[in-house]
């Protein structure tokens, strides 16, 4: 996928905002993911590497393969793997419609934080099927920002949010396909498709998550697209500082902040 | 709380909803209150007793006393339990803001799909309160309409939810209260307190959820105040027809639908 598809990822700033998510985030999505020693793992679109970390760390004897179309980003991964002292991970370049394997090449696949910036996240998952041995299986982690939800509630954050589902619409993504796993992998061609949802409830009993995630994660992606939001001309500056001092709003003491992770699992 | 400030819970298609409702959900909120023998329990609301027989069920040594301010509704949950021979529960007639008992007359108290029909809930909780003895806890269960997201996402049927939202805080209550347990539940004045959100996630792997919770619960109970939201003239009838289409859509084999209860506990 060519960069400019991108709504964020790429920025110094997106990227801290990437690894704050990962650590905050990790035992949430990732506690469940592991794989024997000795198995093939292909990571299909590791960016940066955050989660990268994770994968490695989580399953330490397993051979993973993490390809990203971008070399920036390789090169970037490529970095915090060396510094980390993870060796059981090899990067390769590579676009995830033209996949550069043998059919069977890999026991499991992982995708995480990918199929919402493609325009064709079902033909994604069809191309990966085949990279898989028989009885291999597939894990799929999406985000979906249709379901963050908050108190106190706020109709210019609710619109500050719908901004973002639109600019990825636009670029030809979708930002609100968590919810859409099931079919997706299940119309690609996958058996025993499993779907869990993976809440992030935040409130003040739970301040690592009002810093990690309500404040430098969610709050500060959707920041992140305020000169794409006034360029375009999608809220009024003075609407969108309202939406954005919403959402930091809701990480006071009284506040509550939700958003829903999905991961689904399957065979071949 | 007068009748009429309720939106639901009275006419005999209701009450076959709310059976349906529970029984459905009654692993999902329930399975983690269990009361020890002997225990004194107050139900604070229990409307026709749906609730009532779980707890009941749950706690089979427990001594429940279960409060609501309709007769009838009393008469119906009593008839329940009688049909269900179960012995361990006694009902009284009352108001939760002018509650007839001493204080310090119970270990445990339960509040259920209750605080959602009140204008003052922060006052139901406070006034609760002195009612449990020191170190006696209170559980809270209440739903939240926005934290309904479905997939096809369509927007009559949002439109459609957002009335059910409206007609409740025109009669005073308010349909988005699961969200604001913790600051509720927190400036009561209790300790300790812990909200865990409990989603219903529906896809075509979980029939019974299809029916039970998508169709029966939370598409008939929208359905419901179909001929008040067009009496009122929030939609068309054609936008509301289409919403209803769209939200029985989300129960084909690709659709989706979430869900959030939220459940708080604390300590006296």
């Amino acid at each position: 996928m060519p960069e400019n598809r991108y709504i964020h990822g790429y920025s110094a700033r997106e990227s801290e905002r990437l690894t704050d998510q990962a650590e905050t985030l990790t035992s949430l999505l990732h506690d469940d993911t592991r794989y024997p020693a000795g198995s093939r793992i292909l990571e299909a679109g590791c960016g940066i590497g955050a989660q990268t970390v994770i994968l490695a760390r989580n399953s330490p004897g397993a051979l993973i393969t993490s390809l990203d179309i971008s070399e920036d980003s390789l090169q970037r991964a490529g970095e915090k793997i060396r510094k980390e002292g993870i060796t059981n991970v090899t990067f390769r370049q590579g676009d995830i419609f033209r996949l550069p394997f043998e059919p069977a090449s890999f026991d499991h696949i992982f995708v995480c934080f990918v199929l919402e910036h493609l325009a064709e996240p079902l033909r994604a998952l069809e191309q990966l099927r085949p990279l898989l041995k028989e009885g291999g299986t597939l894990t799929v982690i999406e985000g979906d920002h249709g379901s963050a939800f908050f108190h106190p509630d706020n109709p210019d954050a609710r619109r500050s949010i719908d901004c973002l589902v639109d600019l990825q619409q636009r670029a030809g993504g979708n930002a609100l396909i968590g919810r859409e796993l099931y079919p997706l992998v299940t119309d690609a061609g996958y058996a025993d498709v499993r779907v869990s949802p993976r809440m992030v409830y935040v409130d003040a009993s739970r301040p690592g998550l009002v810093e990690g995630f309500t404040r430098l994660t969610f709050t500060a992606m959707v920041e992140g697209v305020g000169p794409e939001v006034l360029k375009q001309g999608l809220m009024t500056r003075e609407a969108w500082e309202r939406g954005i001092a919403a959402l930091c709003r809701t990480a006071a003491p009284d506040g509550v902040f939700c958003y829903t992770f999905f991961k689904a699992t399957a065979r071949k």
